[in-house]
């Protein structure tokens, strides 16, 4: 007989489509502070692209002064960075917004992190030099196909302001968690924004370019744009920075469970600043708690912050736990998330459902 | 560089929970009829049990004329059965139940199928003989563990009574698809109970006792209890046959579409004779039209019957499509479910609501 009772417990990602692939990470089964590439979420418009396979070349051009190919050789023998990045899609939490909008019915699950090791996209763009008027870097994946927005297929490609593309931890990775990045997470090179939505993240990068415009792609003026009306583009602007958001990993929702002594825990992350203070209500906002916050080990964090609350029902019943996150800019969750036609950015409290029997 | 870029494609199991192992089938991504056992959904009440590891033998036991061990090869060795049998788990789409119910919050793959192959139970009841009185089997697997209802450990363990014991159909089954089943799904024997909700099914059969009393354990007299009161147990009964049920595997509920032909696609099933009749609307309910039903290979049929419906929207804009299944017993779904309070049975409409873009 082969028994292996154990194997059980290892959760898998959670398909919400499978071309092109989107998954999300199983994040209420998740303990630990890195997730491994496997539990890693995946977020993709097209189907995962050919590489070149051999010969790899990373072009750096646009109005820079020197013009470059970068190998990946010299890459690695840069002065690298190693940066603890939270990765959110954009979209994450998509599937609570109420009225319902479109798209894929993310949970609480589009959003990963780990340790990210690569040069600065700052150091490239010191070898190239900016010319005047550098106003905005466009990174280029390999990934393309057709969007219903345009007619001709378009590749997977974003632009930063020059000021986000300098940034000191800005990165053009090549190493996640100490391995080189799993093909699916955007081999041999993805770059890493911290602090903003993990749409600027663009994985399988094939060419930088630095422009003296606004680029225009749909991957920035069609998607990734909030509209806040359910008609009209009225109102609409970017999706850029992470808003300050926390989620409930235990209990999960609808859960019976015994009586006695119970731990809530989860995670809380932002865009801006640190995490300072999350709130815990076992009565559905009646009254607050302070959750108690992991240590912080890292002097600058983009990576989420866990905390933990101890919490004993004293009776039988239903009850509702909600979650608020504040950070070190006064940002704190809303309790009504901003509503938004293509569903992005939702950070309205967290809350999970319970019953005690 | 290693390129695999078509392994995405393959689904995995949704978790539920982990301890106990609870994951269910990704039903929208199955295109077969035939689950393998890798994508066969999961519910255990308890961990994994341990099997003794040699002389397995499953003694039939209580009101008989001859208790009797049976061995597996003599089990192997009687005259053997295959039936391609739908298993359901009674809470498959507790999650769509409003008000909302506590315990797994299932969507619509607590369900798989395939070809399981054993003994009849009325063939080695016709061996041991049944005395004057015998009104139940008592089926009980070797999974066991605590219960919220019960001070002391339980084994998982379920009556039939007799007449349902000696259909003709139900199995003492040790294959699944032409393998023996795998060790998750009931190894070395389970028995399979078709037309009833799947917890009668019972895995890792231990032993089979026919009593000539009603049998009373947690897991019929206090789970898979219809409780349609909120409160009270006012009105209670027993779950037992599967609901007539139909559900949309594709397009996915709030996918956006491009404008053109659409295939409609998805299952069907009861646990009452055969689906006769499988009706769409596009409209929301106004208006109603006949899915093409798959033939009918097996002339009786205890498993999902596919139906898909084309659909060419002639606007762009948001359709709300819904299915509902007819059965030769005249049962057919309801708009609104029989609400209960531990939320078994859901078989209201199915339905998705999608953007053509």
């Amino acid at each position: 007989m082969v028994l292996d009772p154990f194997s059980s417990e290892k959760p898998t990602l959670i398909v919400r489509k499978l071309q092109p692939d989107n998954r999300e990470t199983p994040l209420h089964f998740i303990k630990t502070d890195i997730i491994h590439h496997e539990f890693f979420y995946r977020r993709n418009h097209f189907s995962y692209p050919y590489l070149p396979t051999s010969n790899y070349w990373l072009p750096v051009n646009g109005v820079v002064v020197h013009p470059r190919l970068f190998s990946l050789e010299e890459i690695f023998h840069m002065p690298s960075k190693t940066v603890k990045v939270l990765l959110e899609c954009a979209g994450n939490k998509r599937r609570f917004f109420k009225p319902k909008v479109f798209g894929e019915q993310w949970g609480k699950g589009a959003m990963s992190q780990g340790y990210w090791k690569g040069v600065t996209l700052r150091h490239l763009l010191e070898l190239t030099g900016l010319k005047h008027g550098a106003k905005e870097v466009l990174i280029e994946g390999y990934d393309f196909g057709k969007t219903p927005s345009i007619e001709k297929p378009v590749s997977f490609a974003r632009s930063l302001p020059i000021e986000k593309a300098l940034h000191p931890d800005t990165l053009i990775a090549y190493q996640f968690n100490d391995q080189p990045i799993s093909f699916k997470h955007g081999y041999p090179l993805r770059l890493i924004v911290p602090q903003w939505y993990a749409m600027a993240s663009v994985k399988w990068i094939r060419q930088i370019t630095v422009l003296d415009d606004v680029f225009k792609g749909p991957f920035q003026s069609f998607d990734y744009v909030y509209y806040p009306d359910k008609k009209t583009d009225a109102g609409a602007f970017p999706v850029t920075v992470v808003n300050v958001n926390s989620s409930i990993q235990k209990p999960l929702n609808r859960e019976i469970l015994n009586q006695g002594r119970q731990l809530i825990r989860g995670i809380a992350w932002t865009g801006t600043g640190q995490i300072t203070k999350v709130e815990i209500s076992t009565d559905n906002g009646s009254s607050w708690s302070q959750a108690k916050l992991a240590a912080q080990n890292e002097s600058t964090s983009y990576a989420w912050r866990t905390w933990s609350y101890e919490w004993t029902p004293h009776e039988k019943g239903e009850y509702t736990i909600l979650v608020k996150a504040s950070d070190s800019f006064h940002r704190i969750q809303p309790k009504i998330p901003f509503w938004n036609r293509k569903g992005y950015g939702f950070n309205a409290y967290d809350q999970v459902t319970v019953k005690i029997e």
